[in-house]
């Protein structure tokens, strides 16, 4: 009897996707260098997981269970029974929302997820259809929707960024081409508040664009909310989901930065109405969500719910303190690739100044490929991530994605110290 | 502007299978008679749910982690940040699965899931090309598998379901038929240990027979372990993967029964290596995860962790008592049954005996369906599940499934009694 190796061949083709290879690498070579200063992942802050009280915050949704009538037993098991597909704190996710985003969405209009990886790709599975329809997505773009979208075996149409978002001529054009092909421009993917890696944001009236043109050419809008958490106090914007009056923005939250991302726990809002049925497109998530991972933990809801509860329900009060942080940090990052690299910053290397976010953005004169990153770290003990992986149909190979998120300041002087080393050395800037 | 509806017929077609609708109605008949006995949930007994310390099963695993060298502060993070794709407590559950099951297998030949569910898609979408290979399934079946196949837009065949378990002869003829089609039978899907919801066993040499025919036909064999743990102790027969010399099996695991739903962990020992990759199979499933969930929520595999390790990471000591008092009540019910509705079994109706599992299939002269339902519950103060929607392409619809597994005695005995009046009165038994 001969043990069946698997003919790679006859695996799904996209599961040899060089981007999975490639994040991989990445996650490898961090293994291999664990003292090098990284700059390469997307994590939050050490600081917020060290005082979690999960146990306080288990505690803190029991009490509101009993509150609203529940025995002490049977609020204790919810945290353990399978619950809902939907969700078991719907309601208290739509009151957040309401208070600190001008969202109006009822619980039922809401779909509680496995992290906003699971809400992309149930909203794709229920809006698509394979061969047929198209997703724009800004290019580069977040690899999160793109994966989900390759499994699904879905097209993408990549549309340029401008440092107001995603270029509205260019996705009008989109459209328009779409339709001549006999296809249908179906939903559009946008980051609008320091878009993961290319750290646009929508200003107010390219929002209100945006809306009219899904209006106009008939597509939904999939808005991805991670970041927006980081705006400065005096700068927040309105989600698209907050100007939608036509419908048409579909908007996907998680936990993971506000919260912590342990919990696996993210949200969306899809209040569309499903013709005359009389149910909304949460339904429909709600129903294929049961053949992806039946609902999402009740126990970490719980503690989701618990945190939200001691904020008072609000987002905003929740994430402040990382909020600061990570202004600090990345205004820190900024200023320090500004004095150490300030007199060679020319169209040969430069980097973006982005208002929010975890993410600056470089560009150097040469490919920042695998080699490269090799030789940043082993001699020079500093990880970043290449851009190329971020972009549909090749492009950004000469740039690099710097994260602040996870470091301390005295790191991100000394990892740009580092960096400015190996560009001096290496890149010859 | 007008507010856009979604219209039903643009999205996504197999979202308006009739299985979803069906699952919807059972538990909306549920909530509108709360106070009915009901026969319907396969969900675990709530003994099991009150007694549960999360805390302490935390405190259990980070203990562990200390003991292997990490800080607290470390080992804590573990259990907030996002974590390895694969898990993080595979060497737990690989322990587990070779005192237990004598399956040997690495961990790194594991990925911990988001609940068997999770496990099931990325199998799926591994392994299957869309609109070439077929998956084989016996009938009826369990709906998880069938609404992932769904989700993937993969083709189902059935193949009938004996009291040893899958037809082996119907399925040598399927892989043939297949190939005269131009397609490729590529995998099988079975649960050997009291099949949801047909209650079928594979005996030991049906067992090895299965495995012979994936070799010579060469196809993969699925194996859902779910109700293995309820055979009684001294009627354990190997999984399938304990007898896979020839690497045909890929095996998955839930903790839904044997710890606690509401953690949504189980895994999948996928152990085949692809081509000469130095890959495994468990690779490809967990890069396919990342953009399904990134990664099973650290905390509730502390949880698990922690339960495993307090009963010496022994499946069998952690499911112990459960699997005594799903087999009391699985044979209570039974007895009831018979006792009951004895003098009236016949060709007209009649029920199985399986050996374990949390289910009872009864066969009625008339259809078992939404409109009996509606004036068993209305009535009869009695809840069943109509066994239609397990059949692929049509069948059972003259069948209903019980479930005893989240029921007292007491309520066994009222219940049968109320399904015995229903049946005479109605059904005319």
């Amino acid at each position: 009897m001969t043990i069946a190796g698997l003919d790679e061949a006859s695996l799904h083709s996209s599961l040899r996707d060089p981007l999975l290879g490639s994040l991989g690498f990445l996650n490898e070579v961090m293994d291999r260098y664990p003292d090098a200063i990284s700059f390469a992942p997307g994590a939050p802050h050490p600081e917020f997981l060290t005082d979690l009280d999960v146990q306080r915050y288990i505690e803190r949704f029991l009490d509101h269970l009993r509150g609203e009538g529940r025995t002490p037993e049977r609020a204790r098991r919810l945290l353990y029974e399978y619950g809902p597909g939907r969700g078991l704190i719907n309601d208290i996710v739509s009151d957040a929302l309401r208070h600190d985003q001008e969202i109006e969405a009822d619980p039922t209009a809401i779909v509680i997820t496995v992290g906003a990886q699971e809400g992309m790709l149930l909203v794709l599975r229920a809006l698509f259809r394979s061969g047929e329809d198209v997703l724009a997505v800004a290019n580069p773009c977040f690899v999160g929707i793109t994966g989900a979208a390759r499994l699904l075996d879905l097209e993408c149409v990549a549309i340029g960024e401008t440092p107001a978002g995603i270029d509205l001529d260019a996705l009008a054009t989109a459209c328009r081409e779409a339709r001549r092909a006999g296809r249908r421009l179906r939903a559009c993917y946008v980051a609008p508040d320091f878009s993961n890696p290319g750290g646009s944001r929508m200003t107010l009236a390219a929002r209100m664009e945006l809306l009219a043109l899904a209006e106009r050419e008939d597509f939904y809008v999939v808005e991805d909310n991670a970041y927006a958490f980081t705006a400065a106090g005096d700068a927040q914007l309105p989600p698209l989901k907050a100007l939608d009056s036509g419908g048409r923005v579909i908007h996907i939250g998680t936990f993971a930065k506000v919260c912590f991302p342990g919990a696996r726990v993210g949200y969306v809002v899809a209040d569309q109405r499903v013709g005359d049925t009389g149910r909304v497109l949460a339904d429909e998530l709600a129903a294929i969500k049961t053949v992806v991972t039946v609902n999402t933990s009740p126990l970490c809801q719980a503690v989701i719910a618990g945190m939200l509860l001691e904020h008072g329900r609000s987002l905003r009060e929740l994430s402040r303190r990382k909020s600061e942080l990570y202004q600090r940090n990345l205004h820190h990052l900024i200023g320090a690739l500004d004095s150490c690299l300030g007199e060679v910053r020319s169209s040969r290397v430069s980097w973006n100044h982005p208002g929010g976010g975890f993410f600056v953005r470089m560009h150097l004169p040469v490919p920042a490929d695998a080699d490269l990153l090799e030789t940043s770290a082993s001699r020079y003990g500093v990880l970043w991530t290449p851009m190329a992986q971020f972009y549909l149909g090749g492009g950004g190979e000469e740039q690099l994605r710097l994260s602040c998120s996870y470091l301390d300041i005295d790191q991100i002087d000394a990892g740009v110290l580092r960096l400015a080393e190996f560009l001096k050395q290496e890149v010859g800037v």
